[in-house]
């Protein structure tokens, strides 16, 4: 029996549904529109994708999407496809092409979301996964309980080098775990990328021979190849410890190629990922995308956070978060380090931790510290304290009775 | 003054339209939710993206997408926002974390798409754009008139390499001047990259020594850097004269890198598209997204066809082809090729070249060709004939009268 990859959607369609089914399957391996003498049983049988399973969950009078088949009612099904591996090969760029590919503009469709993936174990041998991972990070950041408290340099873009420092300097005094840059902050004339890393580096350096510990900043390097390699090296040699990438900036073998030079953790960017998702017919569920970029290096990857300030909502972060940490198998678990981001403070702690059963995050808050009226000191204290109380199950109102930073905080994150 | 970059979008949203065009400009520049000590109005003006148009094309009383801030009416205009070139440096990765990052997620966001891009000089002479465009394709070929008559190898995917390399002989025999693989066909166990590349050349050489005629052959070389660079020359050594890569299966870094090594045109192919595209209230039209691959280096772009099988309408269609068409600048023309398929036969000939005003264009049919009751050849002569009527400007069914094989074509095309 040969290995099988299984691809899960949420489709809707105007024509009998296990018609559209083998329609899709057929386009996305032996098929065609039309009848070919070569495409003969035996061809079929090894090559042909499979319809696994076909639930059908409703029906609606009109379709989601235009441009489909018309129809006085659509209907809506979990439909569940494999591709035997040889059709492949142990390839992400191709599996794109196989699971992500044409099917989307079917006139069988009117509506489609790819909704989880399922790779068997010589596929994902094939792949690196995150070199760091939870551990590896928490091991540069040193941090070993709780989530890394971080925040990201704003203005997003605009500061100069020594701006930025003098930023990171505020911060790191204030005992910050993580910074990064915004994926807007990239290497412009204003801000080049090395004599930001320069400044940068040499502020979290003085700090870390003073205390100790040295905070990890993922630096943008989004670029070309050859941009991203020497920026990756200039971090290292200045003593950096992560560098963030955006992902659909670079794309798939943007990320397999720094995984492979990079000797640091990769933060991975989701900026975009609107583009993918918003539309709840079409598109991408983060579980599959967020697989796909694992597989490939991502130490990091952003899961929007609770309450936050764009349209995602709390159900979407938590469900980004579980994905983001599940093991893709027993053997290849890959597991990377969810970012939480968007107007967060120390309210969203507990029912953060609640949703996901870990403290293993990044927990990024930006008004949230910055804000705080006795400092970023006392507002970095304010956020981590918050994951203390989250971490015993204690309210967060009786832990801010014995520290006065979060009493503070309690009144201004409101 | 600073060189800028504007990008276009069609924009829904249940706030204020100023309002909403001043928080997206402010999230893709300088601004964040809140106010900044460090958001001075000097930085605002030097890094801030700027509203340049803002046109109310009318209202709706029910959001298109879900998740954004509620309201009695969805406003929905033209925006024209634009950005100094400084913010990002001439980089496509890092103009696509700007132009389509965060904003598709915003609140005040409720329909979003990109529908234009214009980059100032510095920027297009910053990328090399496609190496051999309508130009090199055609001396390549050795089609100095009229469309490349194509097709695509089918099954999409599990043939032998020998079953291809028949399927080619029967086409190259019928005087075809291009093919290309599925892209579904790639480097599987049962179909090898290497051995069907030199099945196929085997085939297209003899033919070329004998005829003085080179048929183009797209090999599909999608996969990991590594991969991509090595199959390229692999067809370069055997006297092949085309590469083809899925463009969304190994992203911006993976077509630039490919670029840079290549020799030979590169087939760029779209799977994936529909989900970029297919909700009209969300991601991307295609003038945009062209543009980007053809800054990178693509020669040829898929556009679908007229009346094909698939869901794009006849508009969307030519509006994709003409985009392809159309220079990036003057002095930065950066033409490419588009590739119409689905569904084609010579029945669309005349009304595409109505439409477009050009045969610079690769035509392909499968059925079209193959299901010729004269066999491949007369199919390939058909199409071909019914490209001189259209250039002509001669109904086809007069040139029918004098071409037999035309005839033919028209009573099964229909």
């Amino acid at each position: 029996m040969s290995e099988r990859i299984h691809a899960t959607y949420w489709l809707e369609t105007g024509d009998d549904p296990a018609r559209a089914a083998e329609v899709i399957a057929g386009e996305q391996s032996s098929g065609t529109f039309v009848a070919l003498p070569n495409e003969t049983p035996e061809l079929k049988a090894r090559s042909g994708a499979r319809v696994e399973r076909l639930n059908v969950l409703g029906q609606v009078d009109a379709p989601s999407l235009p441009g489909g088949m018309r129809a006085h009612r659509y209907t809506r099904c979990e439909l569940e496809l494999s591709w035997p591996i040889e059709n492949m090969g142990p390839s992400v760029p191709n599996l794109m092409s196989t699971i992500a590919g044409n099917l989307f503009e079917l006139r069988q469709v009117s509506g489609l979301r790819i909704t989880g993936l399922r790779l068997p174990p010589s596929f994902l041998a094939a792949y690196p996964g995150p070199a760091f991972g939870i551990e590896g990070t928490r091991r540069l950041s040193d941090v070993h309980r709780g989530p890394l408290i971080g925040t990201i340099i704003k203005p997003s873009v605009g500061l100069s080098p020594e701006q930025t420092a003098e930023q990171v300097e505020e911060l790191v005094a204030g005992g910050i775990d993580f910074i990064k840059d915004d994926e807007l902050q990239a290497d412009g004339p204003h801000c080049p990328f090395d004599e930001r890393v320069r400044a940068v580096m040499r502020v979290v350096n003085e700090a870390a021979e003073r205390t100790g510990k040295k905070a990890m900043v993922a630096f943008n390097l989004t670029g070309s190849l050859d941009e991203m390699k020497r920026r990756h090296d200039l971090v290292l040699r200045e003593g950096g410890t992560c560098v963030m990438a955006v992902l659909n900036s670079i794309g798939i073998v943007g990320l397999q190629e720094l995984r492979r030079h990079a000797s640091l953790p990769i933060h991975g960017h989701r900026a975009g990922w609107g583009y993918l998702s918003r539309c709840p017919e079409l598109g991408w569920d983060y579980a599959p995308w967020q697989m796909i970029w694992r597989l490939l290096g991502a130490d990091h990857l952003h899961v929007n956070g609770l309450r936050n300030k764009f349209s995602e909502s709390d159900d979407s972060v938590i469900e980004a978060a579980r994905a983001v940490l599940q093991p893709i198998s027993n053997d290849h678990p890959m597991r990377a380090m969810p970012v939480f981001s968007s107007g967060q403070t120390g309210l969203q702690a507990a029912d953060t931790y609640r949703a996901i059963g870990t403290a293993d995050l990044i927990h990024t808050a930006g008004g949230g510290i910055f804000a705080h009226p006795g400092g970023v000191s006392a507002g970095v204290e304010a956020l981590r304290e918050a994951w203390v109380a989250a971490l015993d199950a204690k309210p967060i109102a009786d832990h801010a009775e014995r520290v006065p930073s979060l009493r503070t905080a309690l009144e201004f994150w409101q």
